[in-house]
Formats: C-alpha cells, structure tokens, sequence
C-alpha cells in the first residue's frame, strides 16, 4: 500500500488512497464494467496477486470509495460496487485517458 | 520506477509516465511552483529522496514531460520546467485536487 502522509494538501490526500498504479486500474475497471467481483478483476488485472488485489478492495471500502454486499454465503463471495464518492473520481481518470490519448 | 506495460489502454499509458505518488506530488510543484531546480523539490518534497527524485526528473525528461537547462557548469546545474507536454497533465492534478478538497 502506497504510505500515508499527513498533508494540508489536497492533491497529496487524495494520493493516499489512490496514489498507486493498481489502484487507478482497478478503478478504472469500475468505471468501464460496473460492479465487479474478486475474480473479475483477476482477469481483467493481468499481473496484480490476489493479496494486492485483496487490499487494495479493502482500503477501498475503509475509505468509503467502494461498498460490498455478499452475494454467496458458502464460501463468502462478494460483489464490489462504487460509491458515490468513488464515482465523483471520474474525472481523474477522464483527465489520465484524455492525456493518454493524446501523449502516450 | 513504476514498471512498464504495453497496454492499448490509455490510462495505463498515462500510468506508465506519472503512474506513482512521487511523480504526481513532482508534477504538483511545477504546477504551483512554476521552473524548479533539484534543490527545491528537495526543499518541498520531505520524504523523497536523492535518487528517486533524480530517477523521476530523468524519466519525465525522456518522456519530454520537462526539459532542463543548465544554469551552472561548475559543478552543472540543471533548472527544469514543464514542456507543453506536460503542462497538458494539469487537469489530472486539478481532478485530484477538487476531489481531495471534498472528500479526502
């Protein structure tokens, strides 16, 4: 997980929750695909470890950016979805695709 | 250094160039601070250090995200600033700023 810095900076605060490469990928995912499960991201995630994966969902959640409802008991299996606050992250990754397009 | 991908996709692409905490808190000062030299980001940056600092300036020069003058020869000094290229990345880092203002 990225470190975590106290800062009266609002670029540097919102880095600590979304300051990581598999992080701006698995939102991305979001945005392009909905609600997602585990194994979705496994496959559209080429290279990321499930514990990555794993921990990256759950600092997600702590932060209020993504929400889970269980969707099977036997094992427990979830269902990732945003939140509002997630989605109000769209233009971050509009800004990223727009220069992507255009410079990488 | 972030590792690279070949990716189609262009936020991917983007991740490839400023697809870390540092590289985007770099960007950050050239954006509020205007022309920086090695020294400065030193100064604004506490945490970083020498060679990840040096290794980011030396990626976005190659990217031609910055360039560089030399405004000393003994020992060389370098100043960098934005090119147009990477003045264009602004609305990433305003994207990230009014989300963190609301909501990190």
């Amino acid at each position: 997980m990225p470190r975590k810095y106290d800062s009266p900076c609002p670029v540097a605060r919102t880095l600590n929750i979304i300051g990581d490469r598999w992080a701006i990928l698995i939102l991305r995912d979001f945005f392009l695909y909905g609600p997602r499960r585990f194994q979705d991201f496994e496959g559209s995630l080429k290279g990321i470890t499930p514990a990555v994966l794993s921990q990256r969902l759950k600092d997600f959640e702590s932060h209020g950016v993504i929400e889970s409802s269980l969707y099977a008991e036997h094992p427990p299996r979830r269902e990732y979805r945003l939140t509002k606050k997630g989605r109000e992250l769209r233009p971050v990754l509009r800004a990223m695709k727009l220069w992507g397009e255009r410079h990488a």
